[in-house]
């Protein structure tokens, strides 16, 4: 490609909603254009990353057995009402009214259509295994969508879903799937982990989310390095505590503990260390008792003070799928204390109030929490004696750095990620839903085992950004580059050598196949230098007179500090060597 | 591919509300699923199709110098405002409202967002000329959506703008792309047509039409075969008639015609020749006066019996750009005569009606009208004695076969052929609705010149299939045949030798980088050979034990009527031969 051919667009400023290293980057080196809130044109330059993104994954998708095709974006409303989603989406689920009255959705995945594709074709089990795929326009009517193209509401997906006969190939599809989405990983050249996560009413180990590292990532991710342990903050368990409760040494005690609410304050008040207070979380479900319309259940969950509920945890506990937080009013009302200073020792147990305690809670002696009263705190509380034995002892928390590793082969740490893909295994949810059977080789029908399978295409650029990246711009690895690398010849109106040189070079990589673009703007070399390192082309090769005279070109790669002079007979040669494999 | 990895899903019957030949066939053979009305599943069969035609499409535009970028599906409305499409396009604009009461458009196509990139990123006459492009989903929701993917509501659609700094580089900018198209559409393997079409407000003849030639066509193609002309019915002009006006011989007369009221019938009855009948047509147009509100204007056309008017060429005549049909009504008031015996012989000039005739009824003598009375005609009409010369005399009429060719060459010929592209001169239309200027050479802010090009991707095929197919099923084009050659082994699950040979030329073939489809089913051969005649495949390879005992393939084109034996060490250069030049 020539520049002069192209369109390249970049800015000094950055746009002032963008919060993010990534939105500002693309933005700034014109990868893309806001066309409105969430919706954004994927500019030339942006457009061929994406390409970059898209031939990968469906060259993998490919090779893992996967069959594309291609969902409308306009869905008909019925098969989303025959699934529950219409209504369970909300206004998330972008819903149209054509010229009929007839109602459509934007799709935002598509099991629904996938699914009735299976139920109309599918009749035998001979039909069995497949997977379907396309990279397809999605939008999620996001209500604050941000980020630039990482939480937009216009998207490009790669969404697959697997069809089999029992659980058993089901989890075959599935470990089919997630080897694919390793390779593609790989080949993107990013750095990634693909963690456990909850897989909700399923049940079972078979989800896994893929996590692009980055600082600025918005998920934490848990890992062992002394293993292959790895899960998402949601998902990683809390291994139960090592030794039985110690003996309780103090007596119960209220203190003063004036303009001190948090955890963090009373413990530095009271000199004692944060893993002795623990707080109180007041959750809510509504029961809806026969007779009796929304009747609210208070539960109390206690936590130490150091650390963080995890709500997934706690929705798995049972009767409590569905919790809310407690309003003050409720809290109020039903244990009778204001809900900032509140504690497990009450002067008796409310009726129909369960508590929960965490499992390090639950061996914790001369613990401190909230007096129930505003400005006291206890000290010294004893379970048994001042709190009753808590109803349900569980992994209630976030793990945090450090904690033992789940697989007892180390400890955890922490990282950020951005999640970029996502393998789930779904089971029957869409195939009873929407009655999708084959008969079976005994004759009988049968629901379908399905999978889901998504990587958000336009996202990946996004991730792939918030990890390389300096001050000057973005530092692309190979395989997503708009462009591998970019030929500046420096002045090259004022030397025809000059030109000559950078026009034979330009051919010369061209037939070895090599994805270049020639900056033929005459732009000068400041200008010019600026425009690629923001735009991230990881090898430039400079031509200019003063070096060619001895009969050298300079290359430098995003990453290097300075420049290597190669003899131009060897450029070529020398530039495959550092390109990354290309598969 | 193997089709037990892939998905075949044929059908004997064809569906209920497919009016075509490819609309059954595309359903049949499992290229397209419907979903709903207008809205199609591209199948995984009709997907390779659509994304062979993709690439031959992308690589000619690139090569033109086509700037690949994507935007947005959903658009917001404001845009569309701006240019008065909002309005103007009416219900075939399916719009939205987003959570938050925003009103969008799914794009129909995307001037209006082009222009706004262009009114942004072109600052300078140094960054003309630009060609953008885009292959996306679109959406018209069509009134009556019907033969399948070919008026589809959901499509898939290549639109390509250019932008340039004055007329004459917007010419050559549309040069260029009609060129790519030729090419194009040269690669498809299509018989087709680059045909003139009117260019309507903007005038000038740059605009054409690309017509793959069916006999199911709905458009007429006009063309001469003794030279390059071509041209779509609506622009086609017909010549002015050769030598003057006849000397009249005949008197009026007023005959009974009892219950005829058709040229047709009326010439037969009478026995005269229907190119001396006239008919008349009564035209309206609403005429805005100061003060008076929507006066309404009439206008008489005559034509000869035996000729169509063109709706085209009646509105190019200045006061007729927004004509309608003049209700019964209308006609009774003004005229004072039911509509069904028009004629022009009247017992006075209306006042305000005007007369045009098509060159033809201008120089006849002796013709034959209705007599504005039911159940009689006027023969011996004479211009000037029973009729006054006509206000206006033009070519009002649609072509025929055999009339000479207007660039002089020969006569016409008409087809038909079905619009699968479109090129044409926007001039500043957008850009002045936009606001789309750049500074130019001189300084001084000028409206970008503009030109729009669309390809109907997922309209191909089904032209493809219109023109090529048979009672069996689909031909295929080399280009665009979703597998290149399809390998059939005879009951391998019975022959070990028929396997291992099969599988053999299969590896083969793939090494050779042949599109090729190994057909492992282990389906009879009568149900093999019936899928793959409807799905088309060009190329059959056939391995059966009887043949291959004595070291022998068979081979049959799909257009072949009988097998041709080959030796198998020739079938690979064999087939290499037979195999269309691919790009």
């Amino acid at each position: 490609m020539r520049a002069s051919r192209f369109h390249i667009s970049t800015y000094k400023d950055s746009p002032a909603d963008a919060e993010t290293v990534s939105h500002r980057l693309m933005v700034r080196a014109g990868l893309i254009r806001k066309l409105g809130s969430g919706i954004y044109i994927l500019m030339p330059m942006g457009w061929r990353v994406v390409r970059k993104v898209e031939a990968i994954v469906r060259e993998e998708m490919d090779r893992a057995g996967g069959i594309e095709l291609s969902m409308p974006v306009i869905q008909p409303a019925q098969l989303w009402q025959q699934t529950g989603r219409f209504d369970k989406m909300g206004a998330e689920l972008l819903r149209i009214r054509d010229r009929h009255g007839n109602d459509f959705v934007v799709q935002p995945t598509s099991e629904e259509v996938v699914t009735d594709i299976a139920r109309q074709e599918v009749r035998s089990y001979k039909q069995l295994p497949k997977t379907f795929y396309q990279i397809q326009t999605k939008f999620r009517d996001e209500r604050r969508p941000r980020f630039g193209v990482m939480r937009a509401r216009e998207f490009l997906m790669k969404d697959a879903y697997s069809f089999d006969r029992d659980a058993a190939g089901a989890q075959a599809s599935y470990a089919t799937m997630a080897q694919a989405y390793r390779r593609i990983f790989d080949r993107f050249g990013l750095r990634y982990r693909a963690v456990a996560a909850d897989s909700g009413a399923i049940g079972g180990d078979l989800s896994e989310e893929f996590q692009v590292i980055a600082a600025t990532g918005e998920d934490a991710v848990v890992y062992c390095p002394d293993s292959t342990y790895a899960a998402n903050l949601e998902k990683a368990e809390a291994l139960p505590p090592q030794g039985p409760r110690p003996a309780p040494t103090l007596p119960l005690t209220k203190v003063a503990t004036p303009g001190y609410t948090t955890c963090e304050q009373v413990a530095e008040f009271l000199g004692v260390p944060l893993e002795r207070t623990v707080k109180t979380v007041v959750l809510a479900t509504e029961s809806k008792d026969a007779g009796e319309q929304g009747s609210v259940r208070l539960w109390i969950v206690l936590l130490r003070g150091d650390h963080e509920m995890n709500e997934v945890k706690v929705r798995h506990i049972e009767g409590l799928s569905a919790f809310r937080l407690a309003s003050a009013g409720e809290i109020e009302a039903t244990l009778g204390c204001p809900p900032g200073s509140l504690g497990p020792v009450l002067p008796a147990r409310c009726p129909g109030v369960r508590t929960l305690a965490d499992r390090e809670v639950a061996v914790l002696a001369d613990w401190v929490c909230g007096a129930n009263e505003e400005g006291f705190h206890y000290t010294g509380v004893q379970w048994g004696r001042d709190v009753p034995e808590p109803d349900l002892v569980a992994d209630l928390r976030n793990v945090v750095d450090g904690d033992p590793s789940p697989d007892g082969q180390g400890t955890l740490c922490i990282e950020r990620g951005i999640e970029v893909g996502h393998v789930f295994y779904l089971g029957t949810k869409y195939s009873q839903a929407m009655g999708a059977t084959f008969l079976d080789v005994d004759g009988k029908p049968r629901y379908m085992e399905m999978g889901c399978y998504g990587i958000g295409i336009t996202r990946i650029p996004a991730a792939a950004i918030e990890q390389n990246h300096d001050e000057r711009g973005i530092i692309w690895p190979d395989a997503l580059a708009p462009f591998t690398v970019v030929l500046c010849p420096v002045q090259a109106d004022r030397s025809p050598e000059v030109a000559a040189a950078a026009e034979a070079l330009y051919a010369a990589l061209l037939a070895q196949g090599i994805d270049v673009i020639l900056d033929d703007r005459n732009e000068r070399p400041g200008v010019m230098f600026a425009d690629w390192e923001l735009i991230g082309v990881p090898h430039r090769v400079t031509v200019g007179a003063r070096t060619l005279q001895q009969g050298k070109v300079e290359y430098q790669h995003r990453r290097d500090a300075g420049t290597t002079l190669v003899a131009q007979e060897e450029i070529i040669a020398f530039l495959q060597s550092r390109l990354q494999r290309r598969a």
